[in-house]
């Protein structure tokens, strides 16, 4: 999705020739290559998928509609041997103010999907999406609160996802990435910058360019025990509209420089 | 400062015609007026000064500047006779991601001033800001997080502050009310509307407008044995634009509609 321009294809090979050896496929542009070819694309590549985005949005009023479309994504997921499912659980209606019924809604959907993932081999991730997002995105807020969950379900299949975007805030965030430990699915980073929201090339989001000490997360992460790929994972129309091979070297050389 | 185009004295009598008993007052529109006259116009009027915004920005590099400033804003709440000192313990600097840092500052310099704050009578109250202004306005992010610093300084004056938009997405913050019992200094409302931001009339903010359950808040500081006056506290620019004795008067019904 940082690179948004390029289809899977041309994703492939932009990870080819910057020697970026793992990638996370969104669910639109694998439908648009078809989810057959992609995946051999990336298994003929030796490309990883280090995450499929994204299954979730469960706290709807079509909660039948909901888990038959999250299924199809466990599916496509497993088909793609992707890592995890990323899981961006959905926000309030827009009437609504029950958001412990929304939360409940959510647990008691992936309870249900669960084992339906287990069996075919898919690791759900949850993803904690920042509180500024919790009423139109997701009601899942702290890594804390997707470890609760995660604890609650039954099996350990079930991960959290570490977005430094998301999580860098958090008082706790040191502590529940211990916790967490091999509950890690994924760790993504990019950058808080300011003002809220940026407009200038390559502003918002890039590793470095803003207040997120990426490196601690990462060193977190590594003694909590994940050994899986870190993603970069930036939305930002500036960097968008921006040659996409200059994109992943700049990626690549902010990687190792503020993250590594 | 949702009726932001009032000085103290048009305030005070706004609030006499509304019936309303209780107001927050801030340092600009005091110093404006002159302190001894808006003191004495709040007392004559047999108003309660509710809060005094605001304390804090404790982060920066010059520490001695701002705790003189902090220890003015004190004498100032003394004077008004304030229910409480809302402290916003401020952000990161330009270049900063060493948000344990700046965090130690604010504990640091809050263990300075709470002493002087106690031997005047004032009560500090820590505001936790929502996450979205931790880079930019406080480090001071959670309810919990107010309350291990509370709860770390010496004495029990120290309070907390608990704001609705700041804090109504997190996870724990029925326990963490329930926990803070006798330290919530202040309870304040508004609502939280989508889009971020909206620029309608009246939009975002007022009270019932978005996905806020006040009353579920209130019930919870009622339960935690808050029995001090719940401040209605708008930034919103149509608000600020609208005639002052309108907004208060949809204030007054909002209050009575969804907090009360």
């Amino acid at each position: 999705m940082t690179v948004r321009s390029w289809g899977v294809r041309d994703l492939v090979q932009g990870c080819l020739r910057a020697g970026v050896p793992a990638v996370g496929l969104w669910r639109d542009p694998v439908a648009e290559a078809g989810l057959a070819a992609a995946a051999r694309w990336v298994r003929d590549a030796g490309l990883r998928v280090s995450s499929y985005c994204r299954g979730g949005f469960l706290t709807g009023a079509d909660r039948a509609g909901a888990l038959a479309d999250n299924r199809r994504a466990i599916d496509e997921a497993a088909e793609l041997g992707a890592a995890c499912l990323v899981m961006v659980v959905g926000g309030l209606g827009a009437d609504d103010r029950d958001l412990p019924g929304a939360r409940a809604r959510v647990s008691d959907a992936l309870a249900e999907l669960a084992p339906y993932a287990a069996e075919r081999g898919v690791r759900l991730g949850l993803e904690p999406l920042h509180p500024m997002f919790c009423a139109d995105r997701a009601v899942l807020s702290t890594l804390g609160q997707a470890l609760d969950i995660a604890d609650a379900l039954p099996g350990t299949g079930v991960g959290v996802v570490v977005d430094a975007y998301h999580v860098w805030w958090d008082p706790q965030v040191d502590q529940q990435i211990r916790r967490a430990g091999d509950r890690i699915a994924s760790f993504q980073t990019c950058d808080w910058t300011l003002p809220l929201p940026a407009d200038v090339l390559l502003g918002r989001g890039m590793p470095g360019d803003g207040h997120v000490d990426l490196r601690a997360l990462r060193r977190g992460v590594d003694a909590a025990g994940y050994t899986g790929d870190i993603e970069v994972e930036i939305f930002n129309a500036d960097i968008w509209a921006a040659d996409p091979d200059e994109v992943v070297a700049t990626i690549v050389r902010r990687h190792v420089q503020h993250v590594l």
